[in-house]
């Protein structure tokens, strides 16, 4: 998408260990046009998978998602991070991050998650592939079928593609947005 | 806002120590259409206030920010709850949640929060009012104009209003819902 790589290209920064920085537009400071466009254009790569429920991980993967759920009139469900009091029945699943460089628990209520869903799973990364494993074990252990991944931005370099390729054989991943190579300073894009 | 206090009454649940639980259309599975009427609302209801960003914090203040800040066509921040790897400078204040019990650090970007900047500060809940407080804080500490706070939905027994209004007197606080109590399964709306 070329909106989207263009400010990457213009506004991203590469950091080192292999981190790229993109607070300004997408995880802190979101540019809320951009996001609908993003959006807009998942539904358009997914249009044939007859979603009937998007999916993404609280907080960065919000704004894609809600978007898309907008535009395709479905509902939207956030997994979460910590287990709310009000949460009896849930999933939960263990993810390592690979930004923060330890484990977390991610977790969604069985009562919006269950068989008969057609699940999208929208994020805003796709690194090494951790979450997006997480999160298909989430829709598995519902009975909830998961029919593609969306990714705004995908570090090509970081072997999440090919974890997806092995775990989850034949699904639908798409990236709006490939990094191949992030150098001292510099971005490369696909 | 009639959209959202029907929602309420319909698919909103009471329970016990004034928990209004809201989790399948607002802060786990969101309605997006929902979602977008209420960041619209929001609009409406700050126009004459000339907002420049929308401050929100993770993770259930996103939906409406982004759709408001959509509609306004201005910058959206979400404030952390952890501070991530990729940001080194940043303003931070302590809130006490009520839900949880336990106090916790709210951060923004010193990049992204700053003098010139007019703020509509937006969030899911009003309840005791210290996430507000907290907000307004890192507002003053990046010398930016706190506008307005706009909730989705505010408890009124929780004095949350009142606490607002002492320490930022003179403040626009709008509630698209207002819930005067909560009983034994039941609701009582303003």
């Amino acid at each position: 998408m070329e909106l989207l790589k263009e400010r990457i290209l213009r506004d991203g920064k590469s950091l080192p260990g292999g981190i790229l920085k993109v607070d300004s537009f997408i995880n802190h400071q979101m540019d809320s046009e951009l996001m609908f466009r993003c959006g807009e254009e998942f539904i358009r790569l997914f249009a044939d998978k007859r979603v009937t429920k998007i999916l993404t991980v609280e907080a960065s993967g919000i704004a894609p998602a809600v978007f898309a759920g907008y535009l395709a009139k479905v509902p939207v469900v956030f997994a979460k991070k910590a287990t709310p009091k009000t949460m009896d029945r849930h999933y939960v699943t263990t993810v390592h991050s690979f930004t923060k460089g330890r484990d977390y628990s991610v977790l969604v209520s069985k009562e919006y998650l269950g068989a008969g869903d057609r699940i999208l799973f929208i994020d805003d990364f796709l690194a090494c592939g951790n979450a997006a494993i997480g999160m298909a074990d989430l829709c598995k252990q519902a009975g909830a079928e998961l029919v593609g991944m969306g990714f705004l931005v995908e570090k090509s370099f970081q072997g999440g593609r090919e974890k997806i390729a092995e775990t989850l054989p034949g699904l639908k991943v798409e990236s709006l947005a490939i990094v191949t190579g992030l150098g001292d300073g510099t971005i490369t894009l696909a």
